[in-house]
């Protein structure tokens, strides 16, 4: 469980962050800021910032936000009730993401897995994007991505999002986070 | 007509305008940056700039730059071949952007209406969106914008695109840009 103390240090870290790459947010947005961990206990390593822009029932846009070698667990997004799974573009904005979706494992890959959890992240088919490059995700497929060691900021336009829905291969993922006191 | 000469410049003043709100292109996008001058050849006061991140059959998501009291004439999105008319949500990075939807006129608007063009800039709601501000605009709702006296950035998020059916309030309007030499 994240502690208020806690969420709010890693939104200020974020915040930070966005201003450094010239991102702006409301007001209202700042409030908004979201904190993942997972239910992991363990944000620094897997976890992520985002902010949601606008999410209607036809398109969603995020800004994601990873600090030094945070990681976003491998997940896939089925299809809803009938409704094709959702589709990801991210768009790197600033420093550098290691994207990692199905396909032949790279030869090496640049992401640090996190200790123990080498279970945890199946698919090592490595994409490597910097500013202004991106890469599609089609729906049903699993993917996992991580900070470089300067931190990210990834923009994801997509199709509708139900993160509720999501599927993680850890079978210890909690994903609607719980702050406490 | 566009000249190759107007396209190249223009071209230039988009790409040192988005450096300059610290927005990264790959040189492919760079390249295909688009100009629209609607056939009107007026550009600089009717035109606008724009790159295409990523259109599927479930989301589009660009970048618009206009310059200086540059406007977006107004048009709307129909429906096409029965999927409904295209969402689309305005979000300000950088500037200033006047923006006119369907609803009861406001008493003054801080646009200045294209000289002769009253009768093409019908809907006179204004919406003001400084940086990190968005509004989105419902299907088949006539719409048009004009940066302020700064010129202005503006992320478009929308279902599908298919600007080869907008309707625009001008007849005089062609949509798809024409070069020349
Ligand atoms: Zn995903
Ligand atoms: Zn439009």
């Amino acid at each position: 469980m994240l502690t208020r103390k806690q969420y709010a240090e890693m939104r200020d870290r974020t915040l930070q962050f966005l201003q450094k790459a010239g991102i702006v947010l409301t007001p209202e947005e700042q409030e908004a800021v979201e904190v993942a961990d997972f239910g992991l206990e363990n944000l620094e390593v897997e976890g992520l910032q985002l902010i949601t822009y606008v999410n209607t029932d036809r398109y969603c846009a995020k800004e994601l936000v990873l600090f030094p070698r945070q990681t976003c667990p491998e997940h896939l997004h089925p299809d809803v009730n009938g409704e094709e799974g959702k589709q990801e573009t991210f768009r790197c904005r600033y420093g550098t993401v290691y994207l990692y979706v199905e396909g032949p494992a790279s030869p090496e890959i640049q992401s640090v897995i996190p200790e123990g959890k080498e279970a945890c992240y199946t698919v090592r088919h490595e994409f490597v994007l910097k500013p202004g490059e991106q890469y599609t995700i089609p729906p049903h497929t699993k993917h996992w991505f991580q900070a470089s060691e300067e931190g990210t900021i990834v923009s994801e336009f997509s199709s509708t999002n139900r993160d509720e829905y999501d599927i993680f291969t850890d079978p210890a993922i909690k994903r609607i986070p719980v702050i406490g006191e």
